[in-house]
């Protein structure tokens, strides 16, 4: 009871009491809470494979283009780089996103973009701004567990809509339409999608515009993945299906320039029925002037970036994701109660799991358990509560001796811990 | 009411009504509020002299050391700093942060050292972790806006304590202590201190712990113009003086080096007692995961940064800094009813106006008016309710036409608009 003394005459002694925030408390990743609570140790006799980590350059075997670390160079040479930036972005950045992301049904001005520390602050700051404490937001299961991380932290109720496996991970619209009541602020759209690897077509996202448009609620576009999906398949920004909805999308470098350790995103204002209006941008700078944005040198190399990297980058890239995620396909379809769902894009892949097959298995968390203890093979449980399943992203080195692994700890089963 | 149809069984169409949220519109920043109510317009006869730039690049001649921008380059070169770095930082470099501020008075480890996306996001983590909605922190007036800005965001609410410009700034640490209530969460400390070029002596400090320590409050030391002191006085970091006082003293390479625009902050915690214990650390640990940290190229260059810098740059820019100091107090003590006080560190300088010299304004906010519409002379009023100061950061070459200008200006007051 601090300063009790003063305030109320009494005679207390301040002592320390110092506690961390709620806020702090209500932050966490819900990943770690599951890798903490599985609590098996891997096989000493294997070396460790891990097929969950989703950061495109930890294996070397991605490097970003030469043209972008250049304009990299460019920018910190000209010593041009060094000061603060406006909170938002520089002015000249902001028009060159604008710029390349603008399309006729889809048409963006400088003023439409807001420059972040990385996708994470850019869906960190569109869910502040359009969400209070104690309101909902609508979120994909399965899904990146960032969404989640960030609304709690922000005191924002989170409800799960469910993705079809057997509909190549498409919303359950009617169930999606039955969470939404009148304390919910946003959708969140993920397409192409972390963890299913899946891509939206057309007229699926026509369907979710559909949604939103009748229960007048603003979406929330994580495009982060946009244009990385494969040649058979084509990506729509879902803003250029919209005619009514407001769209916050938020993307940057981090995926399809494999770069995501610089920190460089972006919240692309989608709002052609003027439904947003002057007071969600005026929010978004306001929520920008806390922490002033992302690093002046990679804002400076931003143009050259966008405009220099040659489309064979961008091809080879998707012929590596493409090429690894078809010989993981083909090597866990083999395995007998495996059925992997052939993605169409992004880096991930999503395995059911028939747990007829596995009767010493409870669930998808003591599957995955067991591939640690027994084959160190490190993959992510989908989620405790829905379809048995597990995400894959995997090094092309590695892959074979991974399914390999994968087909023998089902085999056997002997040396579960 | 959205969806009002589907649970209490009304047909009520939804409709579109999209509001910015409670925290986007508690966000402000005040020194835009002050500037945008000030609705003056430059005297276009005059070429603009601004004096209210806290950032060190903007004019050019204050490079940072070509040590550093090496560092950058290799770090850019290896590509080993593409990939996503632990949301607290590499732990190499939280490593090398650690050696470079530890002490035998002030022990640092790695695990006592968290990277933030800038000096900012660093305030903003430690803020965030120390309190709640509804408590309460001390705040320096004058002082730097930032951390009203980040308060209201969180739902902090604000005390202001006085520093008193006849003591060089020094803290009222009555009226201080008088504001700790039960509600009061931490004590920001700024040293050196933005906006007043003040430098507090180890005796001062020591008792601003005393009143920390009597009244059991955290410190939040803001110290990122650590060490830009001029050579006649010394900057002693308050965590080497503590002996029980929990602190989280935040940095960055902003100031020392030249380089805000990089976006690289780090909170060291210093915790000799075990009162924040593992659950401040754990929060912070928590609250790092939502943005995920500084760029890692920056990261990368850090621990070369910090070893290769080469004394004569921090030693040529405090020389600049004092030199334009000396010029800009020297000028505007020539000035009659103006009172610079002198500076002993950092980029700022405050002038005490006698408001009885200006008898056709009211307060400091109508002469800086003044000084604007009449002289196109930018400088930044200290308080609308305190004393009558404002404030001077200023470059090299415009310094000696401000001077003159502002003379001018206190003579006639004819072109007053």
């Amino acid at each position: 009871m601090r300063g009790a003394g003063f305030h109320h005459g009494k005679v207390r002694k301040p002592h320390w009491a110092v506690r961390a925030s709620e806020m702090s408390k209500k932050t966490f990743n819900p990943i770690r809470t599951i890798v903490d609570s599985m609590k098996v140790e891997a096989n000493p006799k294997k070396p460790m494979i891990s097929l969950s980590i989703g950061d495109p350059t930890v294996f070397g075997n991605l490097p970003t283009a030469d043209e972008v670390t250049q304009a990299m160079k460019d920018a910190l040479e000209s010593g041009n780089y060094n000061g603060y930036a406006p909170s938002v972005g520089y002015q000249s950045c902001r028009e060159a996103v604008a710029a390349y992301y603008s399309c006729p049904e889809a048409p963006l001005e400088t003023q439409d973009v807001i420059l972040a520390s990385g996708c994470s602050q850019a869906i960190e700051m569109a869910l502040a701004v359009l969400a209070n404490p104690g309101q909902n937001i609508l979120v994909p299961r399965p899904g990146f567990s960032l969404y989640k991380t960030l609304a709690l932290s922000l005191g924002i109720e989170v409800k799960f809509y469910n993705l079809l496996p057997e509909k190549s991970w498409e919303i359950d619209l009617k169930q999606l339409e039955s969470l939404v009541d009148e304390k919910t602020a946003c959708l969140i759209v993920n397409n192409p999608s972390n963890t299913c690897g899946s891509v939206f077509s057309k007229g699926h996202l026509q369907k979710i515009l559909a949604v939103a448009s009748r229960q007048c609620i603003p979406i929330l576009a994580d495009e982060i993945y946009g244009d990385m999906v494969f040649s058979e398949c084509k990506y729509e920004p879902i803003a250029t299906l919209s005619t009514n909805v407001p769209i916050l999308s938020c993307s940057g470098l981090a995926k399809r320039w494999l770069v995501p350790g610089w920190r460089m995103g972006w919240i692309l204002v989608h709002d052609r029925r003027d439904i947003f209006g002057n007071e969600i941008r005026d929010g978004l700078v306001r929520l920008s002037q806390r922490i002033l944005g992302p690093c002046a040198v990679v804002q400076g190399a931003l143009r050259h970036i966008l405009h220099r990297t040659p489309s064979e980058f961008y091809h080879n890239t998707l012929s590596f994701l493409k090429s690894n995620a078809d010989l993981c396909y083909t090597a866990l379809a083999a395995v007998p109660g495996l059925q992997p769902v052939r993605p169409a894009g992004a880096m991930y892949l999503m395995v059911g799991i028939d747990m007829e097959h596995f009767p010493e298995f409870e669930n998808d968390v003591e599957f995955t358990e067991h591939l640690i203890s027994e084959q160190s093979v490190f993959c992510l449980p989908a989620t405790v509560s829905g379809p048995s399943y597990f995400s894959c992203i995997c090094p092309e080195g590695e892959l074979k001796e991974a399914a390999v692994r994968i087909n023998v700890c089902k085999g056997c089963g002997e040396a579960m811990v």
